[in-house]
């Protein structure tokens, strides 16, 4: 993710997460009512955010789940609320210094929201790492949240040399580069799953919402298009002469999109979790332009779809790009990007797709 | 404290803290090993380091400790290493990126050093807040440590209009000035000792080390003398018109440089902690200059102490007096400083005193 808080910035630049996150709620505000009552209140909730990112969304998801509990505080009788100890997890490299200097001011609007008692007792913490690995002690978790963040793999898979032309799954991948991309997503995944099932309490909930597809297809174009197009771009910049085929030619893109099925099936396989939901939605490329009440500060809503979606591009790959094709042509590239999906975006319907998992801690 | 890994940063400029930190190592080896005694060895160890800052020292401390607690499991009987939960916490500016970033190298050291096995169950977290204020939920700490971080005041006192021509205090401050200081160290250090009491379980444990003083009189020379002679750099640039008189007047260090009777007094009448040891130490002010085995990179050792020295407080008050005075004259204040330093450390023993308390929570 681009850091800071610039045009390019992922926090400037994060309105899809954003409408992924509230279209979610009431999948984690179910989760975490059935905590509750389940592990009869604990007195401290422990709640984890993996991929929290840095910008707008990143307290976004903490704040929402401490409102739902107090909420149902003040519907049982005035339970006492309890205390909170919030953990913002991402990659070392995330930008925690501009998280950490926007909290006074969030934790005073927390306070006038909800009244100094419930907002005194929010303990913000940060912890730097890949959840593709141990982040925190044994049985020391409630909850875990993690939208729009398990897509991303641990690496690019090895052994996809043939995926010449493409920089991820595509209609015109070989089989043998499906097939790799698959199991590293296994892997990964399997990997998380044991982790935090080694991590939260018996009974703990987790709620993870990935980018992902309907479609049992892994090259569907639901979930590459996006993808095939800022290969377009590359493509003709390699035919133009400005970018070496070789460069292109070994650059992929370490995410995968999966279906609701291969997410159930890796969570039977692992073993540590029982699904208790497992939904489908889906949200316009341009989260601007879909009617949704949101509106851009910078004019430039409904006008530019495709310069919209670019730059809400730009702010996830513009790190993957430049540490592989260097500084000096990312303007040129994402100008190209924006302009193809201007053009396709006026004559048929994009949509991301999310898959969104709801688990339970078996034992 | 001036953030990144520059030539004026903290990061390059804690040789002085990194000495007292090795100095009173044995005394938090003592309360650790007890701790872990009265305690059965619990399975996991949550640890707090206090003003954590960002630099080489910031992962000493909580290294450290890991280090005498598996030492400890060695000694007896093999016993397994516990799981550590380690918590840097410093103000919300601290420059938590740069140590986020250096986790990933300094894990893996500590793999070498330690074996993996005992690495691996370290989850380091970052905690932004002031700890004039809860940061933890209750009953959740095992051990707190600080370091050089508690004489600051959470501000500088009220009523000190009358410190004209000082800067902190000095021989020359009006009574109420010097009663202002002691009052707001008292309300600041007993505010931080019932917040960590509610904090730690029961029977925990906490080494702080203040920047501090011997005598009784709290405009001693040997905590006053290094902000007198800033305040000499700054009162020669008063006369010479560089800065306004009333500039000058306003500015005010909010430290209090407590004697080991204050510290003393302070945790008896707050009641929460017994007092186990009370100890006071020594270290130059010019870290590089002391014979210590220590070698600074720069080929600057022992030729200039005033250069040393000067650095090292300009890497910690370099922000109070920018957001004071500004930007523009910082260098000159600085050079002034260092010539009027070296001056004084050439004629006479200039030394910080130290002083370290070991407390453990009553009940």
């Amino acid at each position: 993710m681009n850091g800071g808080i610039g045009e390019t910035s992922y926090a400037n630049n994060s309105l899809v997460q954003r409408k992924v996150i509230s279209m979610t709620k009431p999948i984690f505000e179910e989760a975490i009512t059935n905590l509750c009552i389940s592990n009869n209140f604990p007195g401290k909730l422990t709640i984890a955010d993996l991929g929290c990112s840095s910008g707008p969304n990143t307290l976004l998801v903490v704040s929402e789940v401490v409102k739902i509990i107090n909420n149902i505080c003040r519907k049982l009788d005035n339970r006492s609320v309890p205390e909170y100890q919030l953990f913002l997890n991402d990659l070392p490299g995330n930008d925690f210094n501009t998280i950490f200097r926007s909290l006074p001011s969030f934790q005073e609007n927390l306070k006038e929201q909800m009244g100094p008692g419930a907002a005194g007792s929010c303990f913000f913490t940060g912890v730097p790492g890949s959840f593709y690995g141990r982040l925190f002690p044994s049985d020391s978790l409630h909850f875990v949240h993690s939208s729009y963040s398990l897509q991303w793999l641990s690496q690019v898979p090895e052994g996809i040399e043939g995926n010449k032309g493409n920089i991820y799954m595509a209609s015109t991948s070989p089989a043998i580069v499906l097939q790799a991309y698959h199991q590293q997503f296994q892997k990964d995944f399997s990997l998380f799953l044991k982790c935090r099932s080694e991590e939260l309490v018996s009974g703990g909930r987790m709620v993870l919402t990935f980018l992902g597809r309907k479609s049992e297809d892994p090259s569907s174009k639901e979930c590459c298009y996006i993808w095939e197009l800022l290969a377009m771009a590359l493509n003709d910049m390699v035919t133009e002469g400005v970018i070496e085929e070789e460069k292109m030619n070994s650059f992929n893109i370490p995410q995968y999109t999966p279906s609701p099925f291969e997410i159930k099936s890796q969570v039977l396989e692992e073993g540590s979790f029982a699904v208790d939901r497992l939904e489908v939605s889906q949200v316009n490329w341009n989260a601007y332009g879909s009617n949704n009440g949101l509106n851009g500060a910078d004019g430039l809503i409904n006008k530019d779809g495709g310069y919209n979606v670019a730059r809400c591009m730009r702010a996830v790959a513009e790190p993957l790009l430049v540490s592989h094709f260097g500084e000096a042509i990312i303007d040129e590239v994402f100008d190209r990007y924006r302009e193809i999906i201007a053009d396709r975006t006026c004559k048929e319907k994009t949509e991301f797709v999310n898959v969104t998992v709801s688990l339970k801690k078996i034992g």
